[in-house]
């Protein structure tokens, strides 16, 4: 900041957060510029039917085997636009027509039923917004050089519409017998998992809508099984049947992968719910910052609720305070919390603990260790941060989460 | 629906409303078809940096003169994805660099300061899901063949990141005697506009993301006013300089234009705040229905406050029920509003009104006629709706708009 007239610094920052101090950025400009009544002289482009970011603008999902990462640290708010949200398949993206795509529901059911997709748009429709994310979300970390797209972008955010798996299955009538359901998508790996029915009349959706738009190709188009709060992998996509049984059908994907080494030799199978977890995404690397007040900004969530509060750290875990959370605070949905600092330019270690409404914290990396072992990359969710050299580099904390 | 082994149509359909009958959609393809597990016999593309829409669904705004409309008709939900948000600038979309932004205040303040970018995003930020409208939002429609988008496609809504003014104002020290505040876009147009100071104490914020990225360039790139509950061409986008002052600058953007005049002769001047409005998406032109349950869907939202109440009737009027809101119903936003109809085949029409919170209701065209007259487009939120025909053909209903 720059007050005209003066061309001095000014060190007072009235914010939100009560009467803080802050350096100031460089400026180069001189103020005329900013006071310049011409600054566009010619008239900018007209309207048109789809609008495109500025070039100045281009975050990016990182592709990397068969996954793309969303770039937490360059997005804001709660909702991921869809085109960067994270996307992982087993047989790459399949091209179905909308108008022959069918989902068949048999099994122990009354009334086995294939739907069109106009049938599933002509029940009544429900709208959430709740995060999706991979088990498998703990990156692998480029050393210092970890973003938390790097970290942790296999997670993302969106407002699906649908409706509720529990209308089509008093649709179709579900035999007292059943217990579990097979999704199977459509993709050339056709992708099934096994799910309790419990979650069938709890709060699965089959959705067919994400961000005001159908869905986008790599999140199903056009329908997706969407279990809030259970890992990515069990809400199938490009889905095309349902078949309800007395017991699970222990498919690939629920053997050979998602099922959990643990450090006592034995393995966790069904671990569908996904542990509360947060991240910092600013100021994280490749960010350099100034000393002086800046807010600390990050993302948490929890698939068994509400977040309840987020602790932030800044001299790496002994004093920990209160963030603030973005309203309105949504079950099993990605939080924005905030907290402002005052660096005073000394080396330094933030770092992020979520808790959900269930009493769940997010465990340091050590008391995860020790339940959950070095065997399994699923559901991985310590508690990370960035150290903030004397030069104002920031750099992943390694320390923190390496095995 | 089609059952396999009975191959006959279903009258049943339990859904989330209850206990309702349902006609079956047309389904001309084998059973088998949907029961193949060779769907998908190639695997299809990988991941990739930024997602792109199925080609089967390709919603598009539709540019006339000076703005694109938002295809209301095609969208779920409550969030507007933010290459569809509607446009409406007064000399094109200018080109700004990021780097090179600056954020003028001055005028009636005790420290005139310049603000770059990052100078803003330092400050505590804030996020809100509002929408915007532009007060000319009674579009010229095409006699039957109006769609929502032609109807009332300029608005749209958005999770918006910023800071909120009052930090900036904090800031900078406000006069006694500052009562308005000069908004100007760094446009080629210079879009001015003159703001009462307790908006700005109140929810005004200084916005710099929208659904999570950086605002797109028709929004304002990189920097635009927000002014929840506000007619549109208030939230000045590109904006480049706040002038606080003691009276309303009156400029051309608030004279000879976005003044209305009345029907008894006089004008009002300063009618900022968005009276609530509601609109059907579906079943709406060029739908063409089949008879049995659906579900009735539309929007509602008021500058003044959360949605209370929408009624839906579909019998022209003479009865009203109640729709169904999608939580969370937050304040100064689009409402997803939503209600199961079993069409007879006899001619229907549908339409829908909207009550706020303050217990506004929408008026129906000839209320709205006798006081606002016809000599103004801005402010015009009468009640409107579809018709049926007997060949389940839906029309706009034209009569109950019609001048």
């Amino acid at each position: 900041m720059l007050q005209p007239g003066r061309v001095s610094r000014r060190a007072v920052l009235t914010g939100a957060a009560g009467l803080v101090s802050a350096s100031v950025m460089g400026l180069e400009t001189p103020i005329a510029s900013a006071q310049d009544r011409g600054a566009a002289v010619e008239p900018g482009r007209g309207p048109n039917e789809v609008g495109t970011r500025s070039a100045f603008d281009q975050p990016k999902r990182v592709p990397a085997g068969a996954a793309s990462r969303t770039p937490l640290q360059d997005l804001h708010g709660m909702i991921t636009p869809s085109d960067l949200h994270f996307e992982r398949h087993h047989s790459g993206v399949p091209v179905i027509d909308p108008h022959t795509y069918r989902l068949l529901v048999h099994g122990l059911v009354e009334r086995p039923t294939v739907f069109t997709l106009d049938d599933l748009k002509r029940f009544p429709s429900i709208g959430r917004i709740c995060f999706l994310e991979c088990s498998g979300n703990l990156g692998r970390q480029a050393g210092e050089k970890t973003r938390p797209q790097e970290l942790c972008g296999l997670t993302s955010q969106s407002e699906w519409t649908g409706v509720m798996l529990s209308t089509l299955l008093r649709e179709v009538g579900v035999r007292p017998e059943a217990k579990w359901f097979l999704a199977e998508g459509q993709d050339a790996a056709v992708m099934t998992r096994s799910i309790p029915i419990e979650k069938a009349f709890d709060d699965a959706m089959i959705a067919y809508a994400q961000n005001g738009e159908a869905l986008r190709p790599e999140q199903g188009y056009p329908v997706r099984l969407l279990l809030p709060g259970f890992e990515g992998n069990s809400n199938v996509k490009w889905l095309r049947r349902l078949d309800l049984a007395a017991k699970p059908f222990m498919t690939r994907e629920e053997t050979s992968k998602y099922t959990d080494p643990l450090a006592d030799g034995t393995a966790r199978q069904f671990s569908f719910v996904m542990d509360a977890r947060s991240v910092i995404t600013s100021p994280v690397y490749p960010q350099k910052i100034e000393p002086g007040w800046m807010e600390i900004r990050g993302i948490a969530w929890s698939g068994r609720g509400k977040i309840q509060r987020v602790a932030v750290t800044t001299d790496g875990g002994k004093t920990w305070s209160k963030a603030a959370l973005q309203e309105p605070v949504l079950s099993k949905a990605h939080t924005r919390f905030r907290m402002m600092w005052k660096w005073d330019g000394t080396p330094a270690v933030i770092m992020s603990r979520a808790v959900d409404e269930t009493g769940y914290s997010q465990p340091d990396w050590a008391a995860l260790q020790a339940v959950r072992g070095r065997r399994t990359r699923y559901h991985q969710n310590p508690v990370t941060g960035w150290k903030v050299g004397s030069d104002g580099q920031v750099l992943f904390a390694i320390e923190k989460v390496a095995e």
